[in-house]
């Protein structure tokens, strides 16, 4: 993806640009006109000269044909602009204007009108109902935003200008500077995904960061991200959380917000950074673009207050991280130049007496320790105490180091020359060691991520023209919802086993079901307008002779017609029992944004009174398959506790990764869960012992 | 307790008071000069003039006694000047120097006398090893901090010196003012419940702050805590919560550090306000020292910004606030001002062109609406933002509210004079809306705290000489441990029943046993030598015949002494087996600090794999034995899940009750627990099945 057109135009032209102080059309015309890169052209209607500029009536006019035109008009006249645009071979668009959208229905349609004028005409678009973009580093401030921010490597894209402007008065405060900043939007044209393979490209960028809102192409996103993400860190805060949130988010833009669960599952496939908050936004942005991965998870603090190495520890366990045993050597060299008082175990307390020169012999000691992959250097101003010293000496002293190293000083005005010097000199810096080490932790799993092999995605051998087959006769139908026998025989093309069963139709076919099968079994009803067999009577298990089959057979037809009124009931469905091993439930669900999602759990109260289950998007590879399983709480349960053997827990990860198979194979099934699987001892043993599938109506297919 | 002698001297001396500016006797008598409130004076070996002010060799040759001394001596010399001191009848010594319990025994040593020298002469001191105290209302400056703090209405007392400076620095540029500060450092003497006391009389404070690396007497500390909360919030960030940094801590301060759970119940009880990191200590503090505690959890949240108001609606649900409902009046109230794009629901977006005067409209309408508890006002810096003028009007319209208004104001240099403006008109900020909802949350807890009946522990019927006898009869045996037997015979003294069963010595007296209790029945081990019966085959549950009972008998008999080498076996205890119900496990340990820590979990897998436990300190009222029910994730299994009846829940909570009365009225119980209690459906069916219970040590009694 090439945003040359919009970051590095020759020729820039404002349609709608104002001699109005007050209006947006004269902001941006105002901002542009600091562009060194290139000329800009005012546009409106009347041609008034603005800021001593001329202005043109007409895009005829212009002295050459703009490569970048940004857009400041009412909403209702912009389609008309975008059809003359197409014809002049304008590229690059940026609609300011609201009007769209985010006003209803009316909005929604003009939006869409826009679109397809670009589209058609291979226009690009960002907007509409933005605030613009900004181009830092060559000093193009396309937008109604006050100033330029300062220059750096940090790439931000925002859902909301609103916010964009905030977050980027904040970093202008805190020095920390941007390659690029675009606000998105309604996001008729350009999303995410080609702002992400923009910055890939971009040799200014080293990471990028994102207010999102929605994500409109769940696929696309998660095989962009993976892909820009190897290269660079990709941050990105979703709002729009909570049901509450959500409902704000689309009341908001309109888009519908995805599920919380499959946006975990997205960013966790993509390697994407998750920051909770604004401020962890900047915080994780500037210890992934200013310093190197940690290699693994052992950090060392250096601190010249007690307090404030206590508060680093409590942070670094609290959060999963280790505090790093230095070596005998390490702590050797670090005794002799401390005082007896110091500690030379982590946190090393050097005492708050200590001088920039003693950090500095610290920190040069602690970093070569092999054992130790990051570094903590706080600091409590003290009565003899120079913090801008001492960060002239920590600076020096990372130079060319290859593991990480943050600062947390503690204060405000006795520490700001200090913090000032550290942006300079890139060495992130964080108002209290816990913050710190949450970006610690986010670097850590980035590199993870980055180190874990390639997804590979096995192809299983099943028999999927079993599987149209039964689709295509559900569809006949018209069944959304497949029958149980149906269901299992998916199933079992897909490489599940299913209990051996026989269809019974009266008493007599019934038991001699049963003596095929060998007692006891199960007898279940089989009819399409019983949803829930249990709750009607239409599951008895442990049936164990002739006159139990016959009781349970009887029963079923006397009662059931009467609980579900006007049931038609097709038969029982007789089958072999198993006992012992576990259930388990394997089930899935189609989110809007990121399709099919396979969630796991172990059966019964676990999941309805623990809620123990985790989520995955289909497909998935094995490792993700195990992971899964392991991620539940229970999973010691399936392993064996105290004693008691452990079932076969491989093949309940294939019959996951079948799972994911088939809907991946079928996106004609909306729904499926297998509750319980049974799972046993042994790889034959598992079984499905019922099994549920929903068809997405047809109407909506394709 | 009375501080006036700390804060409000009339003489203050300076003991150690140094004409050379590198020493900390000279920046703490240099800063006591600025004291507008009494006499300061100048003591040094040579009598040196200091600043232009007189030296006194010696204390005598002061022009009056001092009511306040500040040492700044080195430590060993301090002995003889606090027993001249005491002759004095000087009474109030803050001991900054340092050399005491951080440097090891010879300092621990030192500190006791000094402490005990003190003690004795009723003279207190505050430290050794602290910054100094400082009264910010009064001008007073006892410390060797730059300068003091801004007046204002927050306390704070510091276990760490280092922190503290960082902390006023970081306050300082924030505007936030305090009252009092106290660098507690190690409270030889006086300590934290001292200060609580003191700022509970103290009417320049609202809100008591604390960083608290250790707590000494934790019963001392509940009952103070409690009593001073309710009336002024008490807010305290506890360091080396985790395994590291409690070790830190003990490296640091030489003091224990109590586990985290024991910390998180005492705080409970005491309805202290937990602060997380240094940054939530000030966050907090504002929110209650400004604002009227919210009356319910209903949140309204105002914006010129969408994203903003996503931001908020997240934080709000995601921790477990409400977003208000607005009524149709306030709706109607709303649209009659707001463009038709704005929303009226909550949160209420009046869209990014919105002015003050907006603003203001918005929250006069949604203040009046009684669905609303408090308020959260945001804004997005945009082209036609006038924050400051914003800021103007959200606090003219908050005047004499009774609800609580927080804002937050994104960006920075662009907001930074509205923040000052809410700073100095009592409106807390913050920069983001998740501090803001943080905020809310814990005024929230606080008031649920303050509204909850007093805490009534009732008294139970037991019989507490039965327990005394076989206590009495343990420690004549020298038995730390005591017999199954006992142990259950504790339990049934104190009301709760146990399983009918029989000791028998040999075979036939086993079947006799079973006979008179009826088959079947459960058959344990007997001897102080076996510590983990199960383990070595030394139960046996379900023997159903006398065969059974012979064969078991002779198998332990024969196996056990070969097992556990040397085992004396006493006999057998021949139990009553009952079914069904549900196992649970009871138990405490001592905490260091706090005293008896009770436990409850549901038994088995729930507690082994899950962890599903909850803490309480005993003693324990009826509620709060309830909760520690109710607070398990496994709560619904007791309670019957899927059409399962439950089991008999309050004698759960009254067996709890009773064991939280047995371990506080036998402080000799080191730990115990009943694992497991069998409970059935019926108050009766309710049994300590296996019960455990250990001793403290003899000597260490007392």
């Amino acid at each position: 993806m090439d945003l040359q057109a919009f970051f590095n135009p020759k020729h820039v032209a404002v349609v709608g640009a104002s001699a109005d102080p007050d209006k947006v059309g004269h902001a941006v015309f105002k901002n542009l006109l600091e562009y060194p890169g290139g000329s800009v052209y005012a546009v409106n209607p009347k041609g008034k000269e603005i800021l001593g500029q001329p202005g043109y009536k007409d895009l005829d006019d212009l002295p050459a044909t703009p490569d970048l035109v940004i857009v400041c008009i009412p909403a209702k006249l912009i389609p008309a602009l975008m059809r003359r645009l197409v014809q002049l071979r304008v590229r690059a668009v940026v609609i300011i204007s609201a009007g769209f959208k985010e006003i209803g229905e009316e909005g929604r349609r003009l939006e869409r009108e826009v679109a397809s004028i670009a589209r058609m005409g291979r226009v690009e678009i960002i907007g509409p109902n933005v605030l613009g973009i900004l181009n830092a580093r060559d000093g193009l401030n396309a937008s109604f935003a006050g100033k330029l921010p300062l220059a750096g490597d940090i790439a931000m894209i925002s859902q909301s200008g609103a916010l964009c402007t905030g977050m980027l008065d904040w970093a202008s405060s805190n020095h920390i500077g941007f390659s690029k900043v675009i606000s998105m939007g309604n996001k008729a044209d350009l999303d995410e995904n080609d702002f992400l393979a923009g910055f890939e490209d971009d040799d200014d960028t080293r990471v990028i960061t994102g207010y999102l809102e929605s994500i409109d192409e769940g696929t696309r996103f998660i095989r962009t991200a993976t892909r820009v993400g190897r290269n660079k860190p990709i941050i990105i805060l979703k709002a729009g959380n909570t049901a509450a949130g959500a409902a704000a988010a689309s009341s908001h833009t309109g888009s519908l917000a995805g599920t919380e669960a499959a946006y975990d599952c997205a960013f966790r496939i993509a390697g994407i950074i998750r920051a909770r908050t604004i401020e962890d936004i900047f915080d994780l942005a500037q210890g992934l673009a200013y310093q190197p991965l940690p290699k693994g998870p052992r950090i060392a603090v250096i601190t010249n207050a007690g307090g404030a190495g206590i508060l680093a520890a409590d942070a670094i366990e609290g959060q999963g991280l280790t505090l790093a045993t230095l070596s005998d050597e390490t702590r050797d060299t670090l005794r002799s130049f401390l005082s007896p008082a110091a500690s030379v175990n982590n946190p090393v307390d050097i005492l708050g007496d200590a001088g920039e020169d003693k950090y500095r012999k610290a920190l040069d000691a602690v970093a070569l320790d092999p054992g130790v992959d990051a570094l903590l250097m706080l600091t409590a101003p003290q009565a003899m105490t120079r913090p801008t010293d001492i960060a002239q000496e920590i600076i020096k002293g990372t130079e060319g180091l290859d593991k990480p190293v943050m600062a947390a000083f503690f204060g405000d005005a006795a520490i700001r020359e200090a913090v000032t010097l550290f942006q300079a000199n890139r060495i992130p810096h964080y108002p209290s060691p816990e913050r710190a080490v949450e970006v610690l932790v986010a670097m850590r799993r980035y590199k993870k991520w980055l180190d874990a092999p390639e997804r590979k995605i096995p192809r299983l051998p099943v028999n999927t023209n079993k599987v149209r087959k039964i689709i295509k006769n559900c569809r006949k139908q018209g069944l959304l919802r497949i029958t149980e026998q149906d269901a299992k025989a998916v199933f079992q093309a897909y490489g599940l086993n299913i209990p051996d069963g026989v269809l019974a139709t009266t008493r007599d076919q019934a038991v001699a079901a049963a003596r095929k099968l060998g007692y006891p079994v199960v007898m279940k009803v089989v009819s399409q307008d019983v949803v829930h067999k249990s709750d009607v009577g239409g599951v008895r298990v442990g049936l164990g002779s002739s006159r139990e089959i016959e009781d349970a057979f009887d029963l079923m037809m006397l009662r059931i017609p009467k609980l579900v009124d006007g049931a038609r009931i097709e038969g029982v469905l007789v089958e072999e029992m198993k006992r012992g091993g576990r259930e388990v439930i394997l089930g899935m669900t189609r989110d809007p944004q990121f399709g099919p999602m396979l969630m796991f759990g172990l059966g019964g109260i676990y999941v309805e009174v623990l809620k123990d289950v985790t989520f995955h998007l289909a497909p998935l590879t094995v490792e993700e398959a195990m992971e899964m399983l392991e991620e539940t709480k229970t999973f010691a349960l399936l392993k064996g506790v105290r004693g008691q053997q452990g079932v076969d827990i491989r093949s309940i990860a294939e019959a996951l990764q079948r799972i994911a198979q088939l809907v991946v194979d079928f996106p004609e099934i909306q729904e499926l869960d297998i509750n319980p699987l049974r799972v046993g001892i042994n790889r034959g043993d598992t079984l499905a012992l019922d099994a549920r599938i929903a068809l997405i109506p047809a109407t909506t297919e394709g």
